[in-house]
């Protein structure tokens, strides 16, 4: 006995004595890639599978016994998501998680601003960080194919340059805040129709030119730390599990060292989450409109199941060390790191940024006899006509939805600039409340509603018809397609009706898609708002009196009808799809590349977006004529504010290729610059195009390559509006 | 228009600018109190009134908008309770949250070790961290003042000394993990019977000497960062906000420059509640068993009331900024610090801590024959009898009840070491599951339980005993007292027909309150263990078997029967009081003061316990035999471990004074140290006694007073056990 006491109290003493040796992973000043193999190397098989698969809704586990925190997600790209119940989708009735909400990632698009994008990712990622988050599950950058997909508005518009100069910053903003953005949905989630299943074929050139781009952005310039897997399949394998979209393209070529969530409930096979490229299962059993019960989380794809295998010697230890090694990344990079900022939340500074977003995002269509801006004093009663005006435009859409700290409506925006006593209000339809899965308008009378609002009409100086879309099922809403191009809830026969009794009507329209106008050139102004988020109101009144000059470009191309779209042109089996598989036939030419190069007009092109002044531009020109293809073109021109107020432009630089080896869009973006010029000013205005951005990708080379020859750079003030052009050579 | 569109772009374009700005609050070099400041000028009065409120059953605001975070408490102290939804008890069904139970507090102190203590301290803290907590609730220090006290397992004696040099350690352990200890309540808060209003009236002198100290130690020495307030009234005020204790006391006198904090529905008046000392106000309207719908956190005493009073000029706000102070200062030191630790969560080194703090605090009472320990191979037939073998025993009790992620009951742990071949259990007696508020046994047969033991009994070489107390209502349990010091569910007669069949029967108590034990002389051998956590079987079979040796001394005295006790002597206004008043007859008399210096022996002394060796004291010396009221006695001895087995004892050095100008205790606890000694060894052992503890509280000239005159040291191994004694004088 004498010895067995003695040896038992010898080691108990010591937890005591050793207290404050601190192991490597720990320490906070060391490199990261030495924490997380420290972290690593006392880990055990068990504790390294639990990380890779959810332990409730919005969480997976860390490693307590060691002190590695938790990795809690949290939805969306627009606002930080409420709390929900533990293993529920049910709000968990938090008093305290009422956020900030962000215009739409749609606008932010338009505002062709990529300061305002770094502003928009540290303001959310203050937000996420103040609420404790690891990981922002955001931005979404799936390209617009087609004005249908109802999830178009939490993406950066059709176009991959655009994309990726906006998602950069975002994700740099987000991730200085100490929280992990995760670009998604990579890749090919282009529609919400069949979208758990639809397996999409695209040639390589178009996933490389238009679908990745984004997202190579957001890897290599961005250093996004997590990204999200799709929730489709893509030539026969689910992209939340796809070797070559996850562990070719992301991991080994592009050399991506974060790690890779799934969609919750795009997992669905054990040995491709294993093996290609999968590190955290999220959602699986649980994904759909209502759950009910709990799921057991350890029999998720990569819980007991891959557990299983790797004790059994089916799957290889490395594979489970690299999905620890990613995770462990993120989690030194956000929780554990040194000096994590301490985030806010609803703070004046949050209200400001989501402002001016707002503002810069608003694109002004149509300004026939200056109907916009509307001055104050100048009419005496002004008609508010439709739903979007009084709507909370910040719940609905799916995951996107927000339980927002305030949001001031379109409605009370205007009351507050012209007075109560100006406006009048009717809401002239009704589209039934914002629930998930609800397909039916509601049971509110549209005839009367619409009569009520003409006779609203009929008397006022002017009307502001708000309108548009809205976060119901089957219209900006994750879970499903639009049906048409068309508005909703009867509001062309409201906008004709309004019309017939009063000619001063402006559109505005309120939404993440086009739509189309069959009224367009009836009325004297259009507006393209967007979900702009709790500043809704005053951001959209600031445009209206003209206290805020519109800047905003068009982030896509509206068609006239649905059948000019590229995505549309070849009938279903190019969208939506037969159900089972997807052909992306009209290939690289998506959006305006379409347009333009089959000499289709669209109702308002890609990149167009009007001012309250007007801007000239003179005197292109390059730095040389001809280039080797490592060579940057230097290109300038002078841009003019030729107008009477201050405002601001955004030159776009296009290029093209009439001569070529394999067939070319007519144009495609290749620079751009949000130009602030006071009345009257002039700027020199340079911007710069690397040879290689010329390139093309050619997919029996897997390979980019630029080709020799003439090219033609083209300014302009949208893709529908060239100003100038100039040629260079490539040697 | 044209002004207003560049001044409003300016405008905005500076938060971009300004993002590297940062504030001095949020700079983590910058000294506390100029962030403390820093923040403060920056915040509203609503904003400050936020933070003295409740915003949650378990949290409270912090400035979101500026980043700074709120707060969120847990209970505490004998691990981190489970997650509860956010306004209701019930809990929110996490699956991370399953921690590590340790000892209870009471256990704690019976090890005499306040490298134990440390140790408690920094894993409770860590396991906090880990959770993401601010304030963890506890440790509790109210003085154990009777038997009845259904909460006493929860605090850490009757000896203010003991207490205080316990509770020092244990709170700076907890705060070194970033987490702010709450030392609670406070004050007086010794009985559960009508806590929520029960008016104590108590003497300054017993105030300060007896139920003061561990809170002024806590304060003073630990620099404990909150204190939680009691339930009851002293002199006619709720403790929660009580000038006299709070403001006088604990914030002039003592220096305390943190919060306090309500207990859960202790506030009870916004005048008081704002004046009288409290910062943040918890659970109001909220407390009791059951609770039912949502009530308005805004409707709190600190809150909307606070905020009107302040706007009409009735509360200086001073006195708001004085709590927001307190409050922001705890939160730079937790949330906000530098460098904050990582926690962890049930790890392999929090258990050994609780195996080691069980093993140690385990208090060995009666050893006749050399009982224990119990050899493994010595018997063929251990019979296991009584509930709390197998009871859970970390579940129930009120608010200290814990979701444990494992606990290895003494069933399990005899089994595992002598072999479950070996072990016979019979329940005995069943007490019906832990329902808060349930007060009756369930209808399990008593008689049959009995019958069924007593048979097992009989067929066994030897009987552990396994019973004691349990965590329902009106045992150890907040919320109500015991209604007598017997062992319940007939206990007592089960014990004696178990005796009938088998002599060699030993009892183990687990409780957190001493019983009788009319059947004390009859047994051979007595345990007194506790609730002793997550390794309470694991514990309680390495002291049975011998692989550690008992050194556990008791924290408070057994007595024969109650009205032995203090407390008890002078009838009920004394204990319970009458519903409204409460006089604390006995004085400064509390615990072994009252037994020793009434001549009343008790069953089982405070200090006691034995060991499976022996120790042998001499040479007792000072190094003066003089001294002023500012110098410390230097007192030294030997002390030999005179057994054949290594082991521990617990030499105390208490001090008396026969003529005094007050009345005096016999002795009182002046200095002790937990001494490691090997078979045969001796070691010189040193024990300091500062003169100034020496002094009496003089009520009518509110100080301490250092009588001159000759004072007695007294050498023992346990208040009832003194081996030496020596004189000393102070001129």
């Amino acid at each position: 006995m004498k010895s067995g006491i003695l040896y038992i109290m010898v080691l108990w003493a010591m937890p005591v004595i050793a207290q404050h040796k601190i192991p490597v992973y720990l320490d906070v000043t060391k490199p990261i890639e030495e924490r997380v193999e420290s972290a690593l190397s006392l880990m055990t098989t068990e504790e390294k599978v639990a990380l890779c698969h959810a332990q409730s809704k919005f969480s997976s586990k860390g490693v307590a016994r060691l002190g590695i925190p938790e990795v809690w997600s949290t939805d969306g790209p627009h606002g930080i998501r409420e709390e929900v119940l533990w293993d529920e989708w049910s709000g968990a009735q938090w008093t305290n998680d009422s956020c900030t909400a962000f215009p739409a990632l749609t606008c932010l698009a338009a505002t062709f601003n990529t300061d305002l994008s770094r502003l928009y990712g540290v303001s959310i990622g203050e937000e996420a960080r103040y609420r404790n988050k690891t990981i922002l599950l955001g931005p979404g950058v799936n390209i617009y194919r087609t004005p249908l997909n109802g999830r178009n508005f939490e993406y950066m518009g059709e176009d991959p340059y655009l994309a990726s100069r906006m998602v950069v910053p975002y994700i740099q903003g987000v991730q200085s805040a100490g929280v992990a953005a995760c670009v998604k949905h990579f890749a090919l989630n282009n529609q919400e129709v069949w979208r758990g299943h639809i397996n999409v074929h695209v040639s390589d050139r178009a996933l490389h030119e238009i679908y990745l781009p984004a997202f190579k952005a957001a890897v290599q310039e961005g250093n996004v730390w997590s990204v999200m897997g799709a929730y489709n399949q893509f030539r026969g394998e689910h992209c939340c599990h796809n070797d070559l979209l996850l562990n070719k393209i992301l991991k080994q070529d592009w050399g991506f060292d974060g790690l890779v969530i799934s969609d919750w409930g795009g997992v669905h096979n054990t040995d491709q989450a294993v093996n290609n490229g999968l590190d955290i299962e999220m959602g699986t059993y649980t994904n759909g409109l209502t759950t009910s019960g709990h799921f057991p989380y350890s029999s998720y794809y990569l819980a007991n199941p891959f557990l299983k295998g790797i004790e059994e010697g089916k799957y290889d230890t490395d594979v489970l060390d690299d999905k620890a090694r990613r995770i462990l990344r993120v989690i030194f990079r956000t929780t554990m790191r040194a000096d994590r900022p301490f985030g806010k939340f609803v703070s004046p500074e949050h209200s400001k940024a989501a402002r001016k977003i707002a503002q810069e995002g608003i694109v002004l269509l149509k300004n026939k006899g200056q109907f916009f801006p509307v001055p104050v004093d100048k009419y005496k009663k002004i008609a508010v006509i439709g739903e979007n005006a009084s709507r909370s435009l910040v719940i609905g859409g799916g995951s996107s939805s927000l339980k927002a700290a305030y949001e001031v409506s379109p409605l009370q925006g205007l009351k507050d600039k012209y007075g109560e006593e100006r406006i009048v209000h009717s809401l002239g339809y009704a589209s039934g409340p914002s629930l998930y899965g609800r397909e039916e308008p509601s049971g509110l009378d549209t005839d009367s509603l619409r009569t009520a609002a003409v006779e609203v009409a009929k008397s006022a100086d002017i009307v502001l018809f708000i309108g548009g879309l809205n976060k119901n099922h089957y219209q900006d809403c994750e879970g499903g397609d639009r049906r048409s191009m068309d508005l909703p809830f009867e509001q062309d026969k409201l906008i004709r009706d309004v019309l017939k009794v009063n000619k001063n009507t402006a559109v505005i329209l309120l939404s993440g898609n086009a739509v189309s106008m069959p009224w367009a050139n009836k009325v004297p102004a259009i507006m393209q708002g967007w979900y702009l988020g709790s500043e809704a109101g005053n951001a959209l009144t600031d445009i209206v009196s003209g206290d805020v000059n519109p800047s905003g470009k068009l982030p896509f191309s509206f068609p006239e009808k649905l059948e000019d779209n590229g995505a549309h042109f070849y009938g279903e089996l190019s969208y939506p799809g037969d159900s089972t598989d997807q052909f992306y036939k009209e290939d690289i030419l998506v959006g305006y590349r379409w347009f333009d190069t089959k000499k289709i007009k669209p109702l308002f092109p890609f990149g167009y977006g009007l001012s309250y002044t007007s801007f000239a531009y003179d005197n292109l020109a390059t730095d040389k004529t001809q280039y080797s293809d490592k060579e940057t073109v230097k290109v300038s021109f002078t841009l003019t504010n030729s107008g009477r107020s201050d405002g601001a432009e955004v030159p776009q630089l296009y290029a093209g290729k009439s001569k070529s080896e394999v067939p070319r869009a007519a144009k495609e973006l290749k620079a751009f610059k949000k130009v602030y010029l006071k009345a009257g000013e002039r700027k020199e205005v340079e911007l710069e195009v690397p040879i290689g951005s010329l390139a093309y990708y050619d997919g029996n080379r897997s390979n980019w390559v630029v080709e020799p020859g003439t090219y033609t750079l083209m300014l302009g003030s949208s893709s529908g509006d060239i100003k100038a052009e100039v040629n260079l050579k490539i040697e």
